[in-house]
C-alpha cells in the first residue's frame, strides 16, 4: 500500500470526539456573546494583500500566507525581478487572513453606510500564520473575537469583563482577569521623565513574571533609562496588595500626570462596576473571577490606548487564554479616523488544552448516537426501520447498522462509538411487536414496545 | 477619505442578518445529520498540493488556489523553469481545499487505524475554487457533506434519502428528489451495443431538459453512435409515467444485461423503502418529497458507481440544490482500495437563495437582542445594570446603550437593530423601583418591576 497521505505541518484534522469538545467551547462563547447582544459576521478567508500588508509589522508581513495568482502568474514579471523579495507581491494579490481584527476594520469601513453604531460584533473563524509550528502553536487556528466600535463609554469595558467572567463560569475554569491601562503606563513613563521610552519600559516590565526584577532592571538600563528613573520605577513594579491599595499608591505616584490620572480613573470605574455586578454571582456555587490590577501588563502596547485585559487560568500553567483592550483608531488605517472600539479575543485552542487537562467537559457532549438498531437481515431491518423513524421523530439520535453483520461485530461498533443503547428485534420480538433494549453500560435488558422504548431513552 | 477597501472578487462578507439566515440553514442540516447518527469532522483549509492535484481533472487542477511557499520561495528554481507551467508546483507545496470529498478520503486513509467502520461522517466547511465568478457562483463557498463509508448496504442510500427529505421538510422547501443508477446507464449502453460509448451517451441525455430531444439525438449521432442504437435509445429517453411504470419498462429493456438489472433492483429497493418509511409523514401538514426515477440523470458519472441523486426545488427556477451518490473506490487514490461509500452534499448557497426567494425564514431568527436598556446617565445606568444582569440570567438577550446619548438616537438604534423591547428608567421609575417597558411594535408601555419585566418578555 502507498505511503499514508499527510497534512501540512502546523495544521490539524479534528476527529468527531475532538469536534464535540471544540463545539462545546465555541457554542458556549457564542451563546454568551448573543446573550450580551453581540451580532455575528463572517469575512472571507482571503483578503487582498493590500488590506493585510503593513498591519502586523515587518515580522507579520513575512508570516502571511500568500495565494499565487491564477492563470499566467508570471505575466508582467520582469526577469530582473526574479529572485527579489518584491517578487511575491507580483505573484500574489491575495493572502489568508492573519487575525480577525484587520478584516473587521476593513469590514466596518467598507460597510459603514449599512452599519448602526455602536456596533457590537462577534466573529469566530480560522486565521492562518506561517509561524514555525511548535507545541500549542499552529499555522491554522480559530479566533473568537467580540468588539464594540463607535462608543468610548467605559460601560463597554465592563460588559466585556462580565462576558469573560460568564464564559469561564460556564466552562468551569477558574481564572484571574488582569487589567491595566495604557494611560497609566504613559503616566508612569511621564513622571519618571522618560515619556519617549514608554515602549522600552513596558516591554521590560511586561517580562517581570518570566525573568525576575533584577533582569528587568538590567534591561531598563540597557535601553538607556537613567538610574534615578529606574529607581523611581521600583515601587511601581513591585506594587502589591489589593486593587484598592494599588490604585491608592499609583494615584499618588501619578498625581502630576493628567493622562496617568485619567487611566487610574478608568480602571477604578471598571473595577467598581464589575465587582458591584458580580456580587451574588456565587449563588450557583461558582465564585466570580477576580479582576486584578496588574501594572506590568502591556500586551500589544502600540495598538491599545485605554484598558488592557488578559486572562490567566488559575489551575493550569499556560499562557494567557483571553486578551483584549481599548483602541482609539481601529479604522484609521483604512481612511476612517476617530472610531473608538474595545474588544476581547478568546483563545479557543488554549481553552481546549485547559479543559482537557482539568477534564472539565460535561459527560453528555461525548454522546452522538444514542441508540443503535441491530440489523439481523431484510425482514428484521424493515421492522426496525419503522421504529427508527419514530425514535428520530421523538428527537433521539439513532441509526441502524447498515449490514446484517455478525452480532459481535455490531456490538463492537456500538461500543467503539460509545452508543449507550442498543435495540434488537429477532423473530420473537417481531411476533410480540417489541424490541429488546439493552443498556450498554449496565448490561440490563428490557422488552419494550416502540413508545415505551422512546420513553425509556428520552427520560434518562 | 481614502478609497473604500474591498475584498477579492468572488468572495463575500456576511452581515449579521445574513449570518442569522445562514446559521439557520447550517443548524438545520447539522441537527438532521446528528439525528441520523452522523459525526462531525473538520480538516485543514490547506492540503498538500500532492493530495489535491490530479483529483479533479485537468480543469480542476487549474482551479486550485495555490499557496506560495514561505521564506525563499525561489530557492532551487532553475532559470529555465521560470515561465513554464511546472513552476507553480515548485513555488507552492500547499493548496486550498477544492471540495470536502478528497480531504475526507485523505482523512479516512490517514486515520484508518482510529476509525470504526462503517463511518458516518459529516463535514460543513468552506471550499475554494478559482472559477470565474458570476451570479450564484463564488470563489469561496460552504459545502455540507454527509457520507457513510465502509458499507455497501442499500440501507445507506435509504437513510440519505430520508435525511434529504427531513432537511427540506424542516426548511419548508418543496422538492423532488431524482434518483438514477450508474448500473442502469451501463446496462443501457450495453443493450444498444455501445458499452464503450457510455460517457458520450450519458453526457448527451443528461442535457435533455436543457436542449430538447432533437439536439440530444444530434449530439449522439455526432459522438458516433449508429442510427439504430439511437433509435433503440428513444423509448428510454422519453420514458414517462410513474416510477413503477418506468421500472417495469426499463426492466424489460435491460433483461439481457446483468449489470443493468442489478441497477434496476437497487433503485427498486430504495424507492420501496423510502416510500414505506415516509408514508404518514404528512401529519404535520408537510407532504414528503417525491422520489422520482430519472434515467437522464448522470452527474459526475465517472465518479459514481451505483445510485445517483439530485434534488430540485419545485417552486424556484434554480439548478440542483443537493446531490450525491454511491462510489466504490473513494480511497483507492490514496492507496486504500475496496472501500465503498455513499454521500450527499447540500448546496447551502443555493438553498439560501431559494429560502430568500420564497421568504421562508421563520420570523424568530431575525431577532438578536431582545431588550435594550436606555442609558440616561451614570446613576440611571447603574440602576439599569442590575436589572440587565437579572435579565441575562433569565436567558434574555439584552444590552444597555453604552452612552447617555439623546433619547431619539437610542430609540433609532433599537429600531435599526430590530430590538423588540426597550426598558427605560428615569428618576420616577427609580423611586418606584420599576422600569417602563416599551413594546416597540405595538408602542404599548407598562410599568414593571424587574421580575415582571422578565416574565413579560420570556412568556412572549
Amino acid at each position: 500500500m502507498a505511503q499514508k497521505p499527510s497534512i501540512p505541518k502546523g495544521t490539524r484534522d479534528f476527529s468527531p470526539a475532538e469536534m464535540s469538545r471544540r463545539n462545546y467551547i465555541f457554542d458556549t462563547i457564542r451563546e454568551v456573546y448573543a446573550l450580551y447582544g453581540f451580532e455575528q459576521i463572517e469575512t472571507p478567508a482571503m483578503e487582498n494583500l493590500s488590506t493585510l500588508m503593513g498591519k502586523y509589522g515587518e515580522e507579520g508581513d513575512k508570516l502571511l500566507f500568500k495565494i499565487l495568482n491564477s492563470g499566467d502568474f508570471m505575466r508582467g514579471v520582469k526577469s530582473e525581478e526574479v529572485g527579489t523579495p518584491a517578487l511575491a507581491a507580483q505573484l500574489c494579490e491575495k493572502g489568508l487572513r492573519y487575525d480577525l481584527t484587520v478584516p473587521f476594520a476593513r469590514y466596518v469601513v467598507q460597510h459603514r453606510d449599512e452599519l448602526t453604531l455602536p456596533f457590537r460584533r462577534y466573529q469566530i473563524q480560522s486565521v492562518w500564520r506561517a509561524d514555525r509550528p511548535q507545541k500549542g502553536r499552529y499555522r491554522e487556528f480559530y479566533q473568537c473575537d467580540a468588539d464594540i466600535v463607535g462608543s468610548d463609554s467605559l460601560l463597554n469595558e465592563v460588559e466585556l469583563m462580565l462576558m469573560v467572567n460568564e464564559v469561564f463560569r460556564r466552562l468551569g475554569i477558574r481564572v484571574c482577569i488582569k487589567i491595566n491601562n495604557r494611560k497609566i503606563l504613559s503616566g508612569i513613563a511621564e513622571v519618571i521623565g522618560q515619556a519617549d521610552k514608554i515602549v522600552d519600559i513596558t516591554v521590560a516590565i511586561d517580562k517581570l513574571d518570566k525573568i525576575g526584577l533584577d533582569n528587568v532592571n538590567a534591561e531598563l538600563a540597557e535601553a538607556g533609562i537613567p538610574e534615578d528613573a529606574i529607581s523611581k520605577l521600583q515601587p511601581i513594579i513591585k506594587l502589591s496588595g489589593s486593587n484598592e491599595d494599588k490604585l491608592r499608591t499609583i494615584r499618588e505616584v501619578l498625581s502630576e500626570s493628567e493622562t496617568g490620572l485619567k487611566g487610574v480613573d478608568e480602571v477604578t470605574y471598571v473595577l467598581q462596576q464589575y465587582s458591584t455586578l458580580t456580587t451574588g454571582g456565587s449563588e450557583d456555587g461558582n465564585a466570580s473571577s477576580q479582576l486584578e490590577l496588574d501594572l506590568t501588563l502591556a500586551r500589544g502596547l502600540n495598538y491599545y490606548t485605554g484598558c488592557i485585559f488578559e486572562v490567566k487560568a488559575l489551575d493550569v500553567e499556560i499562557g494567557s487564554i483571553t486578551g483584549g483592550g481599548r483602541y482609539d483608531n481601529l479604522t484609521g488605517i483604512f481612511g476612517m479616523p476617530g472610531l473608538s472600539g474595545v474588544g476581547i479575543s478568546f483563545g479557543a485552542d488554549r481553552i481546549y488544552d485547559v479543559l482537557n487537562q482539568l477534564d472539565l467537559y460535561p459527560k453528555t457532549i461525548a454522546t452522538t448516537t444514542e441508540l443503535l438498531f441491530v440489523n439481523f437481515g431484510e425482514a428484521e431491518s424493515a421492522y426496525a426501520l419503522t421504529a427508527l423513524a419514530a425514535c428520530r421523530k421523538a428527537g433521539i439520535h439513532a441509526e441502524i447498522y447498515p449490514d446484517a453483520a455478525k452480532m459481535k461485530k455490531q456490538m463492537q461498533y456500538a461500543n467503539a462509538r460509545n452508543i449507550p443503547y442498543v435495540a434488537l428485534a429477532g423473530e420473537n420480538e417481531i411476533a410480540q411487536g417489541v424490541f429488546t433494549l439493552k443498556d450498554m453500560q449496565s448490561g440490563q435488558q428490557q422488552l419494550l414496545g416502540t413508545s415505551e422504548l422512546i420513553n425509556a431513552i428520552t427520560k434518562k
